[in-house]
């Protein structure tokens, strides 16, 4: 890749790069030669990883798993990638001198002390983890305020609001309404969920996405989790946020202000879009790709979330409102339980199950620290496998 | 009306007070404290100003029609409020030492000179006058640009528009996207248009709007106006412009961006939130109202403009692109057309017919000062009028 011509170049470390969000995190680096990548990770997939690193050159490699980390060093002997492991070696990655964002792009609460981190040596956020706002929220606005960090939504759905808030005042917010593709279940009764397997639920019909965030997607436990950053990374109340069921996902989510105008973004499901505005922000830069067809607008529906049925976001709301630990007992139980389903060791409503027995037993620590949430996590999952898997 | 505790008072003078958008720019003076008038202007309905005298107690008040204006001088005789009349009246209140933002509210050409008064000056301008930028768009935005005069459009569509523009570079955008209602004649064909009368329509299903107005709005020739006036207002090409028939007028318009982005700005059909948004822009305030319902969003149809049944917004992108004086005939062609059509002294059809002509027999003025400009429109209806009235 020719690197000529440039006069800036913005360099990125990837946290979870050989997921969905990180390996189109790559496409967009692909495309665009003004930005480098100094530092990849991956839990273990060693193969994706080696074609990365082959291709994209980075200083440093984290594989979280030690012995595939192993592997993978004696793999690319012949390169000047380092190979380094475990949470050191995300800790490492995410603090790292060259970088000047760092793209969150890694599943679960895992993401959380890594960001942390780059927070407080001043890195921007290109977010993809949701459960770092979720759980840590009220510990990572502040810090990123007091840095001076931006924290840039990477979901469809929170860079469709960040997009239609630029410029605007905050104190002009009357409500957010979030977009909901409804789930590859939409329109079920809890009858017919009964028998549903994993299988069913990963066809989703879509975006493209991991197979747990799609299991999320059919419980709406996911649209709960965007709810909740939401509420953190635009600072409303949980009250001000709707979500709004919108199958075709061509509305990728609304804002409504004060006056009565609703501002929306609209396009086609390509999550490299959020992904690349992240990384340019404020400046938006051309992507190669399908463009909207505006006549698919006169046939969207638009429907209230069956709250009743799905209750995922009934119990990420009912989380968010108690606050301090009780969404990490929401998210870590939900992590569990969509281990467990995906395994085929759970049926599908367990799931909702297991998040509200969790929720019911755990005594809510106000306003948690980092280990105090970790902890809670820690705990959360241990009840989970004793009690239920 | 109280005025206290208000920091700061923004004052204001309306071109055309009586109208539609005049009378409407006066509720949102009414509902804000820290809005005031200091000069209003009619044609020649004097009832309607004294009782906008006698509430909004401006220092001038213009009544263009000479003989209107004795009529309401002896009037009001009992207030502060000095009268005056014709051009001249026009272009002191444009230059009003008190006013911060000039509201041309006016219909038509006569608009124009006391704009380029008020922009010389330096008043930020709330612009609802289509006229000033279709037929003089090359004097206004360089002028404006020098002296560092906002123009900011009160129209629904240029105004989403706006918004949806609003923190964004210039150098992005890819297409604007016009809605437009279509017309109480929407869908119909030429042979159904033969027969239709003033009253016909005047049955204008969405919008409330002036006589003039609602018939540009079924000829097209309204949409065409509006396509000329963004190519100025925003800086884009005629072809970057496209119209899209949006009946239910939930979507004001839209904005395509180069990465494919999408930005929308939706609401119901109500003239006071582009009015109260130019006038606190860039600001946002409260505005009581009804709320766009979203379910409605389902039901929206999405259709393109039927150019070759409805030829004004063909006939205005060909005399946007000829450029010069041509859109002034264009417009002016199409006033004393409506005018007649509203006299029931030509046909529908005969609008476009006249248009053409007046178009056919014009030798373009390549870059016309504001002189050949009004002497283009005044040869042009002298034309219509011998030809064809």
């Amino acid at each position: 890749m020719q690197k000529t011509e440039v006069l800036y170049m913005k360099t990125i470390a990837i946290l979870g790069s050989t997921g969905s969000i990180g390996t189109q995190t790559l496409d967009i680096v692909r495309n665009n030669e003004d930005l480098e990548v100094c530092a990849l990770s991956a839990a273990s997939n060693v193969t994706l990883l080696e074609e990365q690193i082959r291709e994209f050159h980075p200083k440093l490699a984290i594989v979280y798993n030690e012995e595939a980390a192993g592997i993978l060093k004696s793999r690319i002997a012949d390169t000047a990638t380092v190979v380094k492991t475990g949470m050191e070696g995300l800790l490492e990655l995410a603090a790292m001198p060259e970088s000047d964002i760092l793209v969150t792009a890694i599943v679960g609460m895992i993401g959380i002390r890594p960001t942390i981190t780059a927070i407080e040596v001043g890195k921007d956020i290109a977010l993809a983890n949701k459960e770092t706002l979720v759980t840590a929220g009220h510990l990572i606005m502040p810090l990123a305020k007091e840095k001076g960090v931006q924290i840039l939504p990477v979901d469809s759905e929170h860079s469709a609001i960040f997009q239609c808030l630029h410029g605007e005042s905050q104190n002009r917010i009357s409500r957010l309404l979030i977009t909901a593709s409804g789930g590859p279940f939409q329109g079920k009764k809890t009858e017919e969920l009964e028998g549903m397997t994993a299988a069913d639920a990963l066809k989703h019909p879509t975006w493209s996405m991991g197979k747990k965030i799609t299991i999320d997607s059919s419980t709406l436990v996911n649209k709960g989790l965007e709810v909740l950053e939401a509420h953190w990374l635009f600072d409303v109340d949980l009250d001000q946020i709707e979500v709004v069921v919108q199958p075709q996902s061509i509305i990728h989510s609304m804002v409504e202000f004060e006056d009565g105008a609703v501002m929306a973004q609209l396009g086609t499901p390509d999550m490299r879009l959020p992904i690349q505005y992240a990384l340019y922000y404020p400046d938006r830069r051309p992507l190669p790709g399908d463009r909207l067809d505006f006549t698919k607008l006169a046939g969207i529906t638009i429907d209230k979330p069956d709250m009743e049925t799905f209750r995922g976001l009934k119990l990420a709301i009912e989380a968010g409102k108690t606050g301090g630990s009780m969404p990490t007992v929401f998210n870590a139980a939900n992590e569990e339980a969509v281990a467990a389903f995906l395994a085929d060791k759970i049926r599908f409503l367990d799931i909702y199950r297991i998040i509200e027995e969790s929720m019911k037993r755990h005594k809510v620590i106000a306003h948690p620290d980092l280990d105090q949430i970790l902890e809670t996590e820690r705990e959360t999952r241990e009840y989970i496998r004793s009690a239920f898997v």
